[in-house]
């Protein structure tokens, strides 16, 4: 079970190794929410997404004999770049699986870190099997992207930080497999139990709406967004917590996510990819029904392919 | 005279109107340039650029009487912007003096903060015509770009941050009229004596090298550069700060510019317009002879226009 206890242990861990962001503020962007709005610049975090901190957790976790099998997982986002970065910080090999299709320039990012890559054929039957024999084969530890209470735990210090540095009715982050969004939940519950917490999610992958709305999780089937980070289900065990802490899910279209990510760019200077801008989206948008007069925005994720967004 | 004092009350001025930009590292530049590089991150300052911190420490300087006048200056670029916010925390008229061939959204940007814009022909004798017209009509107080005591001050307080961020040998700024760097120069004499100051310029607006190697200012003649921040000449009051403080100026071209661009884009994710990102060009450069380990890099102006720069 992931407690306050693991945040505070992870946060530990994250010490002098992960930056502890800045938080940075807009009045032009209060002046259209209507509310005062903290940004806490994850897509400053190391390899540009809080992605980092769950990774070197679980990493920094192992024992040395688990350590010396190496890492795995499969990803072709934030989280392989992540995992590739805490092995090489450790000395270990991180092993990744990635659809052959994949961007060149993810590719090469997680190359850059050292990892050990298998292409595979772009499918999730594929993903598996190509898993399943690479962790037959090397024996090395799965770490998976957000199933995991090291994972878990270690999001959760972005949170952990963002309540030291401000005062906050609400917090808000995207949620894709819920792993980020989670780690809020028990790290707000545990030391400022009167902040409502929300999810942003895609109109087009809401398996997160969808699950809070029917009380049982509901898998995500043929998502359609451009935020490629946030496709995934939630899983086993994000899902009581979101379940449990949850103030609500606001979902929203792309176009509200681009709008969102020009603001972001044009008054803030920060680029920001869809996944991680969706949090301003959605506070933006006409279902966030919130009092909450400060909210927290966890922004994430500065992984944008500059050249393909501008063209549309 | 310019201070340490001086830039020690800018700081105070500042305090809880400007960001205290963080400072970032990356190993993998680091490997690149041989050295620890800290980036003191002032393309995250309010208005993108560390131009915020001067505008502000001259605009709140003002008597209230001269407040009333409002205040004016000529710029198409950060200064525009951060004269124009200034003004509007302060309640007061900018006055901005634009070129009618002004990018579209830069215009807009100086517009949202409030500012009275008079356009004029896109030479200087008609910026300067329509300047005075403006002086002599409104009675606004002129705030140069950086020939200006409060101006110096107020950019020499990000150095005093950085300062106190990180333990460094040298420390290397963008240098185009010179007010960062000779606001730099007066608050790390001040501080820490031993730390080696460095300028960094566009070899097509190269005018702080030939000034420095002649020993006097030789103003800058039909520049031709993509850092459209460092167009201008030298200033009175910051030339013989910089002659008497640095070690030396780097010049690279703009391909290097270029380069270290896509280079904080894709290890730091931090976009950064060309003038800003200079400092990491020099110190990457054959040129940069330092045996310095720790460099302090400012990196400035986040104000890239995504579209023309990507097109390239």
């Amino acid at each position: 079970m992931v407690t306050l206890e693991k945040v505070r242990e992870a946060a530990a861990r994250l010490e002098g190794v992960a930056y502890h962001t800045p938080v940075m503020t807009s009045r032009a962007i209060d002046d259209l929410a209507g509310r005062q709005l903290v940004f806490k610049c994850e897509n400053l975090q190391k390899v540009g997404a809080f992605k980092f901190r769950g990774a070197w957790n679980a990493v920094a976790s192992l024992s040395d004999a688990e350590a010396a099998r190496g890492v795995c997982t499969h990803s072709s986002g934030n989280h392989a770049q992540a995992l590739a970065l805490a092995a090489q910080m450790r000395g270990i090999t991180a092993h990744i699986v990635m659809p052959e299709n994949v961007a060149p320039i993810k590719l090469s990012a997680v190359e850059g870190y050292g990892a050990a890559i298998t292409l595979c054929e772009p499918t999730l039957e594929a993903r598996e099997t190509a898993l399943a024999k690479l962790l037959h084969e090397s024996g090395a530890v799965l770490v998976h992207p957000y199933n995991d209470a090291h994972i878990i735990a270690g999001q959760g210090t972005a949170a952990l930080e963002l309540l030291a540095q401000a005062e906050l009715d609400a917090i808000i982050t995207p949620v894709g497999g819920g792993g980020l969004l989670s780690g809020t939940c028990i790290a707000t519950r545990g030391t400022a139990p009167e902040v409502a917490l929300y999810g942003a999610e895609p109109a087009g992958a809401d398996d997160a709406a969808q699950s809070l709305a029917s009380g049982e999780l509901v898998p995500q089937l043929a998502p359609d967004t451009i935020c490629d980070g946030l496709l995934t289900s939630l899983g086993e065990l994000t899902w009581p917590i979101l379940r449990d802490h949850l103030a609500g899910i606001i979902t929203v279209d792309d176009d509200a996510v681009r709008q969102a990510m020009r603001l972001l760019w044009e008054r803030m200077e920060l680029l920001v990819e869809p996944s991680g801008a969706i949090g301003l989206a959605a506070v933006l948008s006409p279902g966030f029904q919130s009092d909450a007069q400060r909210v927290g925005v966890i922004l994430t994720g500065g992984n944008v392919d500059l050249v393909k967004f501008f063209q549309e």
